[in-house]
Formats: C-alpha cells, structure tokens, sequence
C-alpha cells in the first residue's frame, strides 16, 4: 500500500525540472539541499511551508499563534535536516483592510519565533485578496557537513523522539470536536536538539503532519517499517492522554495525524547508540525512544491491550481519503478501530 | 507628496524584526540581501515574489504565462541586484481537483522560464483551495561582490533602461480595455544584461510594476527627481505606440504602470558613461538613455507637445488611490492628462 499523498505531491513534483546538485530527491528530505560549486564542499538548505487550510479550517485563529507558526514550521524543517537558519521570507495574501491590532499580534508572534531561532525577516511580499494566507521562505547560511535526509535507514536502527509526541493532534481535536477543552499549543522547533542528534543520528523527520504520517514516509523511502517498542501511552502527552481518558478514544487517536507538534523523529544506527545515550545524559537531553526499524514494510504497535501490524500507509491514507474533512477522517479511524478490536 | 504604497509596506515590512547583517534597508533593493559571516565578503541573495492579483484579476489567464511569470518576476529582481539565481521555490495553492492539462502547462511554463535562466525548481508548498495562486522564492549561490541596489544615485548620473517601454501596459490595456487587440507577452528577465552593466552601473531597479512607479521609487529612496530627456514616443514599444496611436491616447500612459515589461532601469555616473557606451558597442548591446537625474524631486517629461513636470509618486498614487481598480485608474489618469492639457 503507497502513502497516496507522497504519490500525489511525487506527481506535482515531476513535472517541474530539477537541479542536479540537488542532494535530495523529492520527499527525501525535510528541506531542500543544495551542493554549491567549490572544491570544499558546502550547502545552500532553503524550504517552503505554506499555512494555508490551517487558517481556512479555523484549526489557527489567534493571529499570534498564526504568526508563530508560520515561522515554525520551515524553521522546524530545517531544523530536521540539522542545519542552522539565517533568515525568513513572507508571501502573505491578506485583506486590503486587515484589522491593525491583528495584523500587530499577527507580527509579534513572527518576531518572538524569530527571536526564539535566532534568525530576521529578510523580505516579502504581500497580495490582496479577502482572506488571509501565509506562506514562509528559511533560508539558511552555506554550511560545510552535508545536512540529514531521511533516506539512509537500515532494519534495526533505532527509533527517537526529541520529546513526547500527540499534542498536535490533542490541539486539533479540542478545535473540531470538543471547544470545551483548552490544549495550549506553540511548539517550538527543536533547533537546539537538532545539533545535539547531528553528530549520532543517520535520518531526520519533523512531527508536523503526525507522527504516522512520518513513519509511512520514512517506510516508503526506505523500504522498511517500524516496531513502536512501548505501549503508545508511554510516549503520548499529557494533555493528548488526558483526552484519551476522558473521551473513552483509544491513545493511538493522538498519533495518527495529521496535524502534528513538530518534534523530530531521528534515526540512531545500532553502533552508535550508546554513545548517543551517554551525549544525552551529559547535556540533560532525554529524548524518547520509540522502538527499532525493522526489514518488513509494516507499522507494529500496541495500544491498550491491542497489538496492531498494518500497512504504515494505512492511517495517513485515510485522511487522504477523506479529502481532509475532520469528521469523515474522525470516522474512518473509529471504523478501523473497531475492526481491529475484532478477533480475527 | 510621498508614494503612498511604498509608505504602506514600510508600514507592514516595519513590524518585523530585521537582520544587521542585511545590507538593503526595506525597498533599498529589488531583492533581499543579507552579508554572510566571514573574512571575504559574501552575500546571500533571495527574493519572494508572489503572482495573485494577476491571476485573479484575470490580467495572466493562460496557464503557461503563468508559470512563466511566476519564474520571472523574481528572477528579474534577482537580475536587478545582479545576481546570478541558482534555484527556486514555489508556494502554490490550487483547486483539488486542478484540470490536469493546465497544470501541465503551467509546469511547461515554469520549466521553460526555468531552463532560460539556468536555474531548477528546488522545492515548495501546496495547499488546496478552489482558486489558483502562486508565489516563488528565488535563491542564489553566495555572491563575492556586492550586489546593486536601488540606493546612491547623486544629481545628474544617467539613466538608462534595457530597452523600450510600455509593453507591460500594452497587454494589460488589450487584456482589459480591448480584447480585440492582441499584445504577445512573455518577458525576459535581463539576467545577460544585468552582468553587462554590473560593472558600471551604481543603482538598478527592474520596471515589474512599470517606469512612472520605479521613478517614484528612486526619487524618493534617492531624495532626487529624473528629467526625461527625449519624447515619451522615443522609448515607447512599438506595440504600446500603436494601441496609444489607434486609441488616441496619450504615450505616457503606458508608461504609467501598474503593469510593467520587467526591463531593467539602471543608473550609470557621468565619469563611467563613456566607458559604458564602449562596452555596450563591442557587447552589441543597445540600451535605451531615457535621461538624467535632477536635484529637484520631481519628474519632468515630454508627451508629444506637452512639457511635463509633477511630484514623482503622482502618478503612482492614483493607481494606489483607484484601489486597484483598472477602470477607475483609467478615467484618473485621464483627468490628470486633461489637467496637464490647461493652459497654466
């Protein structure tokens, strides 16, 4: 089973030409890595991250929080390829009579993010219409070692988050189906760990569509699939856990996508692992081991008392399937649920 | 009388946090210009340029001008800073279900635009709405020397364009005041150009939005005004002076703007012209002298037997004023030609 939104946006990507001192192929990387010309060798890194039905959805309201997140989503990508960011670029369609004191929050949430990543506005452009959208532009300074893709996986690696993973998801869920609930959410991407994992991890994928979502990419790309070694409440957050628990939804629910909360998964090879660990304890770094990759093209978890094998393109395809509408998506998990729960 | 839409995105670009390390002050440069770290001095260049109000204006409707454009615009800017691009990156929102044979030509548009000037599609974005919008981001290689800007023009340098003017005004003139008229159009960005006058030049702006507003711009930026020292007709494209000839109107409106040909306006000091004209003579290259810089910040000019001289951002201004709306930008630019008319 393909990962149809990697197969839809492989098709828009194909028709374009590409560069071929591009490092990465399309999807094989979080942001896009250029080799410059020179006899040491060097890289221009750049991405795009565009929100757009995020605002549409009403998942973003809070002009700060759209503010904020329209810097950290590209930031967050350049973080997963282990780079540093220079600075930011705005392609921002808003209303010829953008309220001020919006626009205002809407800024400040830009200059505390670019603060947090140490980075500027460059530059922008602005377009007149009768909604707002906002699309971001990182680009970073020339480094010198070659950044992290997410190819270069083998069976038996190990699994890592930089941190406890289902608030994106928790957030979503308190937005679109219970406005009772209060997830507070303004992640922050992970630069500071990105420098620590650089020199121990061989891959690197942000969290932002999920962590299901990734693992499918990841799966795909390198032809292989992943055991979750825990139980999912081991490594799901507070706040996603305690709606679990008081909606009676299984804990998977939180991880399945697609909005995610732009942690790093990341990849540590087998002879590098305990070295890694000792560099974590040394800097109070304590990121969660997730599980092992492993040869079959499969996705292996336990949630509750249930163990799950499926394909890793089974859940992100469902919402695929269910053209982005949140409660068609919401069902077709509960529909896979109860089929799981079935003694086969 | 100060140009009201460059105060407008002072404004807006006034909000967010800048980078010491960029060289251009907000519209001190067509592009983004940011000093890397380093003893040699080298620079980073990028540019966000966004197509909307084009497409929904209905002024580009055909899907490959599109994808050219898309390329193009920011492409030219990079031109006018004298940089050389090295990829790029688009922001695209389009319908879900985007006609296949369009996106083709689109992707055909992009690809040939791209092939032109050397670069590749590095990466980008796309959400999904139910209309098509596209911005682009276009970054180049670090840069040793440092790039042209719109800044340190002095009272008498020379003037000059890539070529005649008014192209960009002729389309649009056809595309919505006369569809009768065929105008092709397909800018180039005068990236061979750009490194022809890249040793003599000492400020450089590309006409995307048309000669009256660049002026504006450079006049205010530059606290000088600029005398146009031949008849409007000499610098005018063939195709503007014939639609300007067949609808008895005035040549300077198409001149006007908003909508320009995306030649570069450049600026060469009066002990560097003769070495310049030499240079253009062995690189058969023939730009166009439109006149000089003046202390007084205005704008003076010939329309036929009308001697002209007005506040630099005039003209721009009641594009600005219209709201954007072509016909009402229309009948002001008639009242103002109707007032230069009267004898003082």
């Amino acid at each position: 089973m393909e990962n149809f939104e990697r197969q839809s946006i492989l098709k828009t990507a194909g028709r374009f030409c590409r560069n071929p001192h591009q490092i990465n192929a399309v999807y094989e990387a979080d942001a896009e890595i250029v080799r410059l010309p020179g006899k040491r060798a060097s890289y221009l890194v750049v991405k795009t991250d565009g929100i757009h039905e995020e605002i549409k959805e009403k998942l973003y309201v809070d002009p700060y929080l759209i503010g904020w997140m329209a810097v950290t989503a590209p930031v967050s990508d350049i973080a997963a390829v282990t780079a540093t960011p220079t600075g930011i670029l705005f392609s921002i369609i808003q209303p010829a009579q953008t309220d001020d004191a919006w626009m205002q929050a809407f800024s400040e949430g830009v200059n505390d993010a670019c603060a947090r990543y140490g980075i500027a506005v460059l530059g922008g452009d602005t377009s007149y219409d009768n909604f707002f959208s906002v699309s971001a532009t990182v680009v970073t300074a020339v480094m010198r070692r070659q950044p992290l893709m997410r190819t270069g996986i083998r069976p038996g690696d190990h699994l890592y988050a930089t941190a406890k993973l289902g608030l994106g998801n928790a957030f979503a869920y308190a937005r679109f189906f219970d406005t009772n609930l209060k997830v507070p959410f303004q992640p922050e991407a992970r630069l500071r760990e990105s420098s620590l994992i650089a020199p121990y991890a061989t891959a690197c994928m942000d969290t932002s569509d999920g962590l299901f979502p990734a693992l499918s990419v990841l799966s795909e790309i390198n032809s292989l699939g992943f055991r979750l070694e825990s139980p999912m409440d081991e490594f799901l957050t507070d706040e996603a856990a305690a709606i679990a628990a008081g909606a009676t939804l299984p804990d998977w629910f939180f991880l399945a996508g697609p909005h995610g909360e732009y942690e790093l998964l990341f990849i540590v090879p087998e002879h590098r692992n305990q070295a890694f660990i000792r560099h974590c304890t040394t800097k109070h770094f304590q990121p969660i081991h997730l599980g092992r990759s492993i040869p079959e093209q499969q996705l292996e978890f336990r949630s509750g008392l249930m163990d799950v094998t499926c394909p890793p393109a089974l859940i992100p395809n469902l919402y695929y399937e269910a053209d982005g509408n949140v409660g068609r998506y919401f069902e077709a998990l509960m529909k896979q649920h109860r089929l799981w729960q079935q003694p086969t």
